[in-house]
């Protein structure tokens, strides 16, 4: 039953990490909640950085005033 | 008033079938519920096979694993 | 894989209501892009009218000058 | 055609302010996107302190560390 | 806490507009629930306009037979 | 910037299995993606089981047939 619904910023990650984070979650939810697997489905969101507001002002803008 | 998310994942899905789903959500809406269709969003999310995580695995993997 | 999220205010929606909301839409899917119904999770969120605004009001309202 | 989901806190949120909220949400979108109110749905969704999670922590415990 | 998020249909919405859309909703939440700029988080889905559903059609045709 | 959504049907979860999952899923933003821990929300929602289709049915319905 259980649905996650994970969303990040679009930085690039690899396919190598999106499937450790969804063996990671569901091996958590066997654990924590004894939740099946064949009934646990997880959707990643990449979202842009333009689309991500944070602290009032666009990621974009939020990362190049961080690095000044 | 109803608002309704279909995650499905990126299988090249047609307007037509989408058009379809729409349609017969709406329907079904109205019958049921006494909706208005004036009132009725659907959104439809293409979801990569990357993206989507079942059974601990990747959706790309799981089904490469269902073709063996 | 379908994930759908039906969003509609709390009026009373019976049971029956809602099987027949989830057979529906899990023929629908069936029907028109051959998912399975054991890979198919449909949830319905009832939500408070003081909590969903429409045409700039909350519903209780917009529903009070419906009646006016 | 907007959709907003607004999640916030189960804080004792007033129906005032959740008026003012999809006010000034609804007015936003037709000011800047020039959408029309009659389009635009805005859900709030309350979620209990125990089930928002923040820092790694619930935030009922995020808050009772922040007053020591 | 806040979680924000906006989807709209994809109009070629500018940055500029996204900033704005951030900057309004971000003071909205901080005048109204006195909620922290550091804590509140936006995300902008832009949706294709065949993938909204709007009166039990693709908001495609809808806009096209408007214009009729 | 992470944003979880957990979505698990209403079976009774603790506080301390909700405060398990939330640093678990953090710990491994932080470990997979680098990410901070205060840039991390992680919402739970508990669905009634009258209110989550699976398989076609409810799953009170499901839950009901499967101890049969």
């Amino acid at each position: 039953m259980p649905y996650v619904n994970l969303k990040i910023t679009k930085d690039g990650v690899t396919k190598e990490q999106k499937a450790e984070l969804v063996r990671g979650i569901t091996d958590l939810l066997v654990r924590v909640l004894n939740k099946k697997p064949e009934h646990t489905h997880i959707v990643i969101d990449e979202i842009d950085v333009e689309n991500w507001g944070y602290c009032g002002v666009l990621t974009s803008e939020y990362r190049a005033n961080d690095k000044d």
